[in-house]
């Protein structure tokens, strides 16, 4: 691998990394605008959802300078498009964020969840902040013995996304339909996060062992 | 460009617009089992879908062959690139007409949908039915005048999908909770195909006058 081929690799790297802190950033920031109503919390996660727009922007097309210019060899050439596919990921991640601040924002003063529901959702956001942030330590450091820790988050994740349904849909619910509808959509932005983050750690894998990638049905 | 690279260029975009047309022909069979509550129909689009998802892989590995063996000029690369995101996009789009039949299998015997939401879901699936089959024309002809119908019929698919939400948050809604959220998440699924299907035909578009991309929020 050429010198400066490889130092090119390095900055997409670290700007992947980044994209993970600046999805994670905004998840966490929703989740807090969502607890509280704070509709200044949320308003800022919409307004930081361009940078990260920008970043996945910069980073596809320091990839594709990558491509044409240096002409990599086949295996380069896979971490390349692997890349691409990572950031493309990361900031849909970044618009599922933005999604839960805008239903923050959507339904402020009040809450958008029931009281009852908060600690299930700060769950969620706990859970989607230690997904995103071993993501960008995947990534970093291409261990990818932190993949399982991953899947086991996505797997809890799923499991609230699953319960919530059950509750929304018991006989005992009382809040009303748009109060389901809010809970349901907002449970699948989480749940749909998680998932872009395991499809992320895949393409890691793939990259770094060479298997073949596995997909998330998202 | 050399012969050769054209012509592999050409069965890219020949799986292409074959892709459109399995994603389409999923969407259509998907609506109709919603229509109808058609447990064979919805098991079928359902075990469809892994065509579709061969076809993507498939078309991955042509493109990445394309690049790593024939080392395309800038101006090349950006189309072959631009195929690997439009297969992304279709791929998605068949996991969202399977997402519609796997909703249809749910309820069944019963129908998903309220008997008087029939009408609107048909427009929708009809709506996604013209859609793509002009997406896949854009991709054959590379005719971009078409982009103007195919945003036209994406807005009422937008606005369809505000009414829904109007309908199941009325107070004169009788349905319950599990259908409003039913209803909620299938309307989602069209809105999110036709959106996908704009961001492929602007994809084409970049690729043919070279006009920077301009993103869809998905």
């Amino acid at each position: 691998m050429q010198p400066e081929f490889q130092e090119q690799l390095d900055t997409v790297n670290r700007e992947l990394v980044e994209m993970t802190r600046l999805v994670g950033s905004a998840m966490n920031l929703a989740t807090q605008s969502l607890l509280d109503a704070d509709l200044t919390l949320a308003e800022s996660v919409i307004a930081a959802d361009a940078r990260i727009d920008t970043l996945a922007s910069d980073i596809e097309e320091r990839c594709f300078d990558l491509i044409s210019l240096r002409q990599p060899t086949a295996g380069d050439l896979r971490v390349v498009i692997g890349g691409l596919r990572i950031a493309a990921s990361l900031e849909r991640m970044g618009d599922l964020a933005e999604h839960v601040a805008k239903q923050a924002r959507l339904r402020y003063p009040r809450l958008s969840i029931p009281q009852e529901l908060r600690g299930t959702f700060a769950e969620m956001g706990g859970l989607a902040e230690a997904i995103v942030s071993k993501t960008g330590a995947v990534i970093a450091t291409q261990d990818v013995s932190l993949t399982a820790d991953i899947a086991r988050h996505d797997e809890q994740v799923d499991r609230l996304h699953r319960d919530l349904f059950t509750i929304v849909l018991s006989p005992s619910w009382s809040h009303g339909v748009e109060a389901a509808i809010d809970v349901t959509l907002l449970s699948r932005y989480y749940e749909r996060y998680a998932d872009h983050a395991v499809s992320v750690t895949r393409r890691v894998v793939t990259i770094v062992t060479g298997a073949p990638y596995v997909g998330v049905s998202l």
